[in-house]
């Protein structure tokens, strides 16, 4: 199983990440109990079956203390902590470009927190992009079952507090005129790659 | 500290890398106390830096099973184990293009044992190429005080058996003839992307 580990607030055993699931779970998802990183992981899987896009989501980086051999083919971590991580979650390659995004949700019906980013991850955003590869967002807002696909060029004013509510949030109203919302569907379930076929487009 | 987790082979705790590196460092490196995992980190690093490239090593993959919460920011984990990698240790976005890559040492002074792979790593590396990336292999022969860059293509009909000594081993000579040899240096310590220089020329 994988460990749900939401922008380094809080971690869950798997007990509680059940828990946690039937009783705050996104309701978009319930029914399928799918949280949107199942979704994108279930859609890179099909994007790489169908040799589409490589791109895979980055293990939770990890400080391990002490461990212990019981056999030699089973090494078992006894002390370990959830480190920070350096950059975004996702990555990978497409069309001979190079893809980079993080993946957030929010169960606000209007606007968008900014505080779901941290600063070295829009840091690493920037940099990918000025390298020549293609960074962004991909934003669900769960309770209006509505997912957004925003470029890091338009997410940079809100974080750097160019507006006039400064950099608390990002409205509803800036993802639907700025951002690429995606439809679910089946296979992939999320395929956000739609809307990085429209900046190639611009590239190109 | 970072562990050192050679291949999915084997995990040392600290005590035991400290003990490794004393007694079994590779003679090359022996005096600045540096294995070459961290040669390469410290050579992305000083790419970063100098907005040359964006290229992280990816964190190791740890299936997390147990979890104490002591105190609420610093979960504590109790039970883990290493998982085997689904892709390369390296990737990252040079000049626009996507690059993916592995790094590997031997001690032996005549060939690469490509026992050092796994199918799957190599699977991946062709895939990111097919994509349109630039997948490569970065191998050092410690012994001989030698580095060498060999792309994925060059690596290939080794891997599946193709010259009369079937898939055993890369002999010194091969890297020598296909390969890009890279010499250390100070800052980056291994300026491996000189012969990704080279194949962005081919291509464009």
């Amino acid at each position: 199983m994988t460990i749900k580990y939401p922008n380094g607030q809080g971690h869950y055993n798997k007990q509680q990440l059940q828990k946690k699931k039937l009783t705050k779970g996104p309701a978009i998802y319930a029914n399928r109990g799918m949280s949107m990183e199942e979704h994108i992981s279930h859609s890179n899987e099909t994007y790489r079956q169908h040799n589409i896009a490589i791109i895979y989501k980055k293990p939770t980086p990890i400080q391990v203390v002490k461990v212990d051999y019981p056999h030699r083919a089973a090494a078992k971590i006894t002390e370990a902590y959830y480190r920070r991580a350096s950059t975004t979650d996702y990555n990978g390659v497409y069309k001979g470009f190079y893809i980079d995004f993080e993946v957030k949700e929010t169960q606000n019906k209007t606007s968008f927190p900014l505080n779901n980013f941290h600063e070295h991850q829009i840091e690493h955003l920037v940099a990918c992009e000025k390298q020549g590869g293609i960074s962004f967002v991909i934003v669900s807002f769960n309770s209006l079952n509505r997912i957004f696909v925003l470029h890091i060029d338009s997410l940079l004013p809100w974080w750097k507090g160019c507006f006039k509510d400064g950099r608390k949030s990002i409205p509803l109203s800036a993802f639907e005129k700025d951002a690429i919302e995606i439809n679910l569907g089946v296979s992939p379930r999320v395929p956000y790659l739609n809307a990085v076929d429209q900046w190639i487009k611009e590239k190109i």
